[in-house]
């Protein structure tokens, strides 16, 4: 069994409301917090033991189902 | 300038019915997948240079703002 945990950002470009109302709450609570970005964060147990072939399984499992490639970037780590 | 990033994931004990919607789906499109697991990722951008003071406020601002403790676990990681 691989363990991936992935992580699923907004990229750049792309406006963040949740974030910006994260930061504000935080600013007006009087933290030192210049800026906040909102993800997902992931874990998937795959019932595969190739780690190449986790790998690929992973970049496309990302690419069509956890995220948006128009709007969004994603990484993710293998372990086990 | 101190970044922090955060992952929230709920405790095991807690039902994720939107992980498992996730693990369904890919085991409908044929991927072998165990379990999914979701939570949220969170990129903190404090103006503050002295890292044991950031830890501290990371500390403080995961426990009131970014995570729900009865439900929710919190790792942060800081770098710079």
């Amino acid at each position: 069994m691989i363990k991936a945990t992935v992580t699923v950002t907004l990229k750049n470009s792309i406006l963040d409301p949740q974030g910006s109302a994260v930061e504000k709450a935080l600013r007006s609570m009087d933290y030192p917090v210049e800026s906040v970005r909102i993800g997902k964060f992931m874990e998937v147990n795959l019932s595969e033991d190739d780690k190449n072939k986790a790998e690929e399984i992973m970049h496309e499992i990302c690419r069509k189902l956890l995220s948006n490639p128009v709007i969004e970037d994603y990484s993710f780590e293998l372990e086990g």
